[in-house]
């Protein structure tokens, strides 16, 4: 910013500012906002970045986030232990933990195959995967990854990789269709077209 | 968020999700990029925030933020202590003192009157700069609040105070007209008849 800023006041501007999608305008806006309030507003956050910081860790066997590791869901001995749902992110977890339907294990990938992005298969944890089903008792595999060209791409290249080994678990997509609450007339047409394909008998 | 993100995610997302303009869900994009960059900028921005919250104070003359009371400004003998400049916010300061036009002391106000978010002058730093006239060789206030209703009205407020006290400065308010590397074309009515009204002798 300028010399006629606080230094705790710029530097916190550039902070603000090395977040995607903040600029330096949106950061001096931000920190104004802190210096009106009271000082316990800009602390709590001071204090919930540093938890983040020293607080998170990777669970060595589905590698979500977590408090440590195992994480709360790995180390549940309630949850079934022949199913695992891979996942590109922490938050499609959350996601699928929310609609109460699943009850097996995850594996988060930590993103997806894009060559745009540069992001190649050896960036995710496939590697891990391919590694657990040689060693747990898992009978299916949930290539869970989102219904987008990236996600397809990295569910193809794992099938192929577990393929590859002696693992025998079944592999097995989420359904495709329309979704509950919406309306066919504004369906897009590759929706509608696996909602035709896929469609169920009655009762 | 949820059950199933680790406390300090749902806690993080929790406190981005109080700055202005910062929905729940940027806010988790933003704590999703924190968790995938190392832990040292998180680190960085919780010391920063830390900083702001312990380093930053008002100075007790000119109530500008500052490191230390009196701020660097008002500290420095170099600068004319004749001349008062008023502004609503210390980002003004900024602005002035990029110009490298002014050379004298400032008054921040910390905002304009507004009724309709219900701001009235005893919100402002009115009072300590009538204050300050009574008590300081001042010779000329620059009424630079915002050239807008707000910023107006609130100008208006500063004169009529100052003229009810004996203090015998000038008031000056800074000059408008056409933007330097404006264009005359686009240039809005109300700019242009100020332009017109306020035009110098050339030479």
């Amino acid at each position: 910013m300028s010399a006629a800023l606080p230094r705790p006041v710029s530097r916190l501007i550039d902070e603000f500012g090395r977040l995607p999608g903040i600029g330096p305008k949106t950061a001096s806006r931000l920190v104004f906002h802190l210096l009106r309030m009271p000082d316990s507003q800009a602390r709590a956050l001071s204090d919930a970045l540093r938890e983040l910081a020293e607080g998170i860790v990777y669970c060595q066997r589905c590698f979500n986030i977590a408090e440590a590791s195992p994480c709360a869901i790995c180390a549940d001995p309630g949850r079934e232990q022949a199913s695992i749902c891979v996942v590109e992110e922490p938050l499609d977890v959350v996601a699928l933990e929310r609609s109460r339907e699943y009850r097996g294990l995850y594996h988060v990938l930590h993103g997806a195959i894009s060559p745009v992005e540069g992001i190649g298969p050896a960036d995710l944890r496939i590697d891990e995967l391919v590694a657990r089903l040689q060693t747990e008792p898992c009978e299916e595999v949930i290539l869970a990854t989102n219904p987008s060209l990236e996600g397809d791409a990295t569910a193809m290249y794992i099938e192929r990789a577990i393929r590859a080994t002696p693992a025998r678990a079944r592999l097995t997509r989420l359904a495709r269709g329309l979704p509950v609450g919406g309306d066919i007339e504004y369906a897009d047409e590759m929706t509608l077209a696996r909602a035709v394909k896929g469609r169920s008998e009655r009762g």
